[in-house]
Formats: C-alpha cells, sequence, structure tokens
C-alpha cells in the first residue's frame, strides 16, 4: 500500500473481499441453493460483477434505486427485498419491462397496486416475519398467507415465487449458539408453512437472508435462495457476533492523526460520524465503541491493536482511546486504520473505495448523486 | 407543498431557516461580536448565500476539502475548525493563496509544518479546551498557550490572531441552566487566559462556538467573535436540550410509509440509517428515538404527532411507534415527515434538499463526489 492518503479513505483488501464471496458462494453451491447476494452492502457496479465469476447471476438490493443502478449495470435478475413502496410504481413498471423483477409484498394493498400499475411480468414473494418483527406477514398466519398468495394468483402479470425471510434478530445475540438456534427455529417454523401451501396445491421458494446464520449454519433444510449480503465485507459487529474473524473484515478507514493527548491517552483522528457513521457496539460497561485501530501497513492492515478503540465520534473527529503501552506509537500526520462498526454504513457514506493497490472503485454515488 | 415525492427526500423550510439565520445575526449584531457562521450543518453553496444579506463576509467550516468548495463559491475569508491534517499541507498552502485562511494548532509540530509547507500568510488560532475535552489546550495551562503564540509569532507567514474554543459539552446537559452554567464558567476562566496574554503584549481574539449556548445567552462578555452553526436548521436534539423550538426546526425527511402493523401500533417507513444518521435521543426508559413524526400539509409540516417516534432503524428502514389514537392516521402510499435528532448528519446523507416550493438544493455532494 503505497499511495498518497490524503484525508479519510476506506481501504478494500480485495483478496479478502474474493475469499469472503468464494466461502458464501462455496456453501451455497454444496447445499444447492440458489445464491442470490444482497449488493447493499457494497453498492457498486465493480465489486458486483466480481461475483460473476462465482456463478452469481441474480443479485437482491433494498431500494428501486439500487436495483435501476444494478440494472444499468447488466443484471438481469434483481429481487427488491423491501415492502413496496407505492409512490414508485413508474419505477418498478420500468424496470419489470426491462428485467426479471421480483418484489416482496405483505398485504393485499400492494398487490392490487401492482395489478393496476404493472403492464409486465412481476414476480411476487411473501414477505415473511418468523421473529424478528420488524415486518412480513407472522410465519404462524398461514391462513393469511394463503389468501394473499391466491390474490397474487388471481392476477395476470403476477407470478408468486415463494416466501421471503430475513431473521434480523440474529444481530441482537452476540453468540453463533444463539444465532443458530434462531436460525434453526426459524427454519422448523418456515418449513411448516411451506407444508402447509404444498398441500394447497402451491408451490413455494423458501429464501433466507441474514449474514450471522448463513456464515454460521451448514442446515439449509428446505431452503431453496439465500440472500446474505454484509459477509462481502464483513465488520466488527459480526466479529463480536462470532460470525467472522477479524482478518475476514475487508474494508478498513484510513484516517489521519491530527493531535494526540497522552495524558488523558487519547488520539484524535481526522474521521468521524460523517465516515463510519454513529453504530456503535456497547462494551461490558455499556460504554461505546465506533470502531477499533489497526496499523496500516505494505500488505494492507494489522491485527487490531489490543485495547485501542473509537470511543466517540463527532461530525468529522474521532477519539481513540488507547493504552500507555500503545499511546507513544501514534503521531499527528499518521494514518491508522479503524475497522468499521457496520460496514454496511460506511460505504455508504464514501464516494469510492480504494484498494490495497490504489485502484478507484466507484459505488452506487456516481449514479445517484448525479 | 405540491410536489410530488417519490422516495426519502429532506425537506427545507427556507422561510424557518432564514428566520434562524436572522436571529443568530441579530445576536451578534446586538453584542458587536463578528458572526462567522459555522457550514458544516448546511454544507450548501446556496444556503451559504443566503447568509450574505445577513451581512455575514466570513465562515466557518470543519475540513479543508469544505473550504475549497466553499472558497470556489466565492467566500474569501474562512475558518478552517478543524486540528491541522499535515497531509493536506498542499491544499491548505493553495487555499492560503486564494483566500484569508485561519487555520487551528493546538502544538508546535503543527506549526513547524505551517512554517515550513505554506508560502503564503495565514492566520492562526489556538484551540483552546475549555472542558469539552474533545481536544485543545487546557485553558489553565497559560504558559504553555504563551509558548504556542511566541512560536507562532517567529514565524514570517503566520498570524497569531486568538483563540477558539467549542464547548461542545453544553450537549451533554438537557437543560438552559446547565447549558447555560458552562458556557458562562467557560467565559470567565477564557477571559483569565485572554488577560494573561494581554499582560504579555499580545493581543487574542476570542472566537467562540456552540449552538446551544449561543442560542441561549445574552452574555458574551469578552467575546470577539461566534462560530454557531447547526443553528441554520436546529433539530431534535436541540429541541431536548432547550435551545431551540419545534417550530424553529427547518428540516423535515419525508419519508414513504410502506406497511402498517396496527397489533404492535408499528409504522414501516422507506426512511433508514442512510438517510437519518445513526444519531438517537434516549428517552426516559433509555430506549432511543431516532425522529419524531409529524404530518405533511400543504404550508410544510405540522407540530410533532404526539407519541409517535421512530423507534428503530436499519439501513433503508424506519420503524415508527405510534398510539393507539395514531395508529389509523397512517397508510401505506403516505408520505410522512420526521423530524431529525442531527440535522448535520442528516442533511449530510442527502445529496440535496427540497424547498417546500419544490426546488432543488444542492450540497458539497455535487462537489465531492465528482
Amino acid at each position: 500500500m503505497l499511495m498518497q492518503l490524503k484525508r479519510p479513505t476506506l481501504l478494500l483488501d480485495h483478496n479478502k473481499c474474493l475469499a469472503n464471496i468464494s466461502f458464501m458462494a462455496e456453501k451455497a453451491a454444496r447445499h444447492q441453493v440458489v445464491f442470490r447476494p444482497h449488493f447493499k452492502t457494497h453498492q457498486s457496479a465493480e465489486i458486483g460483477s466480481w461475483f460473476r465469476d462465482f456463478g452469481v447471476t441474480r443479485i437482491t438490493v433494498s431500494s428501486v434505486t439500487m436495483a435501476e443502478y444494478f440494472a444499468k449495470n447488466g443484471w438481469n435478475d434483481i429481487t427488491i427485498a423491501f415492502p413496496l413502496n407505492l409512490a414508485e410504481m413508474d419505477e418498478i413498471n420500468d424496470l419489470a419491462g426491462r428485467i426479471t423483477l421480483n418484489v416482496l409484498v405483505e398485504n393485499p394493498e400492494a398487490v392490487e397496486a401492482l395489478a393496476k400499475w404493472v403492464g409486465h411480468p412481476v414476480n411476487i414473494f411473501v414477505k415473511i416475519d418468523a421473529g424478528y418483527h420488524r415486518t412480513g406477514i407472522e410465519v404462524e398466519k398461514q391462513e393469511e398467507v394463503l389468501r394473499l398468495v391466491q390474490i397474487i394468483n388471481s392476477k395476470n402479470k403476477l407470478t408468486f415465487k415463494g416466501l421471503i425471510v430475513h431473521n434480523g434478530n440474529t444481530y441482537q445475540h452476540a453468540n453463533p449458539a444463539a444465532i443458530l438456534n434462531i436460525h434453526n427455529q426459524s427454519l422448523v417454523k418456515l418449513r411448516t408453512l411451506k407444508t402447509f401451501l404444498l398441500e394447497k396445491g402451491i408451490v413455494p421458494m423458501l429464501s433466507v437472508g441474514d449474514t450471522p446464520a448463513l456464515s454460521l449454519t451448514e442446515n439449509l433444510d428446505g431452503v431453496d435462495e439465500i440472500r446474505p449480503g454484509n459477509f462481502v465485507f464483513y465488520d466488527l459487529m459480526q466479529q463480536k457476533l462470532g460470525s467472522c474473524r477479524y482478518n475476514q473484515i475487508a474494508v478498513a478507514l484510513a484516517c489521519p492523526v491530527v493531535a494526540i493527548h497522552p495524558e488523558r491517552l487519547e488520539v484524535v483522528i481526522y474521521g468521524g460520524a460523517i465516515h463510519l457513521s454513529k453504530e456503535f457496539i456497547p462494551d461490558e460497561n455499556g460504554n461505546p465503541t465506533f470502531g477499533e485501530v489497526v496499523w496500516l501497513n505494505e500488505k494492507g492492515w494489522s491485527e487490531p491493536v489490543g485495547h485501542t478503540f473509537i470511543k466517540s465520534l463527532s461530525q468529522e473527529h474521532g477519539i481513540i482511546k488507547t493504552t500507555r503501552e500503545n499511546i507513544s506509537r501514534f503521531y499527528p500526520g499518521q494514518f491508522v486504520g479503524i475497522l468499521p462498526v457496520h460496514s454496511c454504513l460506511t460505504t455508504n457514506l464514501a464516494s469510492r473505495l480504494i484498494t490495497l493497490d490504489g485502484q478507484a472503485i466507484d459505488t452506487i454515488r456516481s449514479f445517484t448523486d448525479r
């Protein structure tokens, strides 16, 4: 890494990223499930293109805007994994005329709106809530799901494809056993619902989504498709959950050191909430950690510097708390790396990523901020 | 407000914004202090231009990039209120050759670097820590400040201008009396330091900065310059601190309603962490609030809907918690307004703002994402 850094810069370790993609692609192949990665983490046409070498042809996104961006970049089978926004029907119709478009619904109003406003075939997944309680029909409400499927199937242009679930509640448990337990229990419930529909002559796909469980599990019993997203970069939150190791985290924010306060064992960096986001992990005392510090080197970055983390963030400042042993290793003008708590939000804040050999990688920002 | 909204859109009430600027400009005039507003909140050349009608010719920014953007847009007296980033000396030198540039230092290394690398006159403020403990020289360390001023004055191109302080600790106290107490006590200490320097034949300006205290105080005794930023839009955090009223908040994020869960009294909106930021305010039970809901109407938006707030945010989703009385007032396809917790971070996430008569206002994103 010999590039000249000037200001907070989001570094991408290309090899770690490829290894992460390979890991998940192999798991999907081993279990013979469709690998439809979620592209909301990187939001980059170029990084998206790396997935093609692993046989990926179908993707997931979380907004119509993101679908438009990736459709423009050659992806022609896209699932918008977000409740239908009725204000974007024109854009959805336009996309449906150009690509294989899959959308989510969870109520009859959305189905009726699609039937009324869309002139091209659209595939429909029914959003199921298997315990996260963010949105979707609760997995136990079999009759409600059946009624919705029947309404979908009564519409000319709409094709019911299956059930889609995101167990975001795996993020609320910082250990692999709890994560796997949530995953396994949700699959039991989802298979029950699937069986109920099969008995009614309806054949649903089952699409599941969260990175923590999909990183850890080898149980994909009854699953037809996986949609993990964050695994492409991973981050500190995943490391704390136990779903990745430090050396799988593929992004680090390089930040200039601008001031040192040895008496408080604190270091001020140029790198704040507008670079990292204010996502944090509470430590054992409930104090927030906004990132952990690594040393930058020729090959990328080191393992985390012990007991050295971002304790607070303002708009452009970050305050690193460190130890008596480590404080003398910091100096003004130095660049240090920060492993982000939530790589999706950190990447969303960057206009571009820079690989370790200095190549700039554009993201959707070059598309939306036009 | 008759524009057609499609997705999360940051609305700006132009009249509220002008009233906020007028309020602070009048306070500065009344106290005969320089009004050097911080432009990090709006980060917009157009909104910046509105300040000119109030006689503003000097501004504050928080990064070299922001200084470059506003210099390009006609501002020629800019203070970069951020510890010196040694990696941006070329850019600083270039700016110093084009405009009146004021920078902050807090250690001799930064002064030596400026003296070595900058070929044009630069004005220097010494960063003082009057109790916030983010960065700066502690206000009691008179001799350390004096030594730094002497080093500055020994350099050909550098001119010592004064002492600069930001009492960010006012944000840690949710009542006006505590905020005013911090402000008043810091002014006592700063005047002591100022007097010490005057006795040594050095005449320092005193520049102070935080929106909470500057919104509330009429005590600017010994102050020469004020640099508030957030007041241009205000936000929920300022309202909770008591430094503004709800009807002074000049921005609201318009968000589509995408799903309703009456049994949980929850509403799902398209509008998440990538639109609002994850800044939150804890309620009396320690639960986070990421924004409060207002109804959009022809004149802009209503007062907050009672007991109706964002309880959680993921990347693109927001979950509104509401009451039994209010749940029936939400419907899919509706747009509701969200008063942001921290308008600086919310604005930073938007490519542009839209005024109530539908005019698009670009921000620095059109400059940095080029």
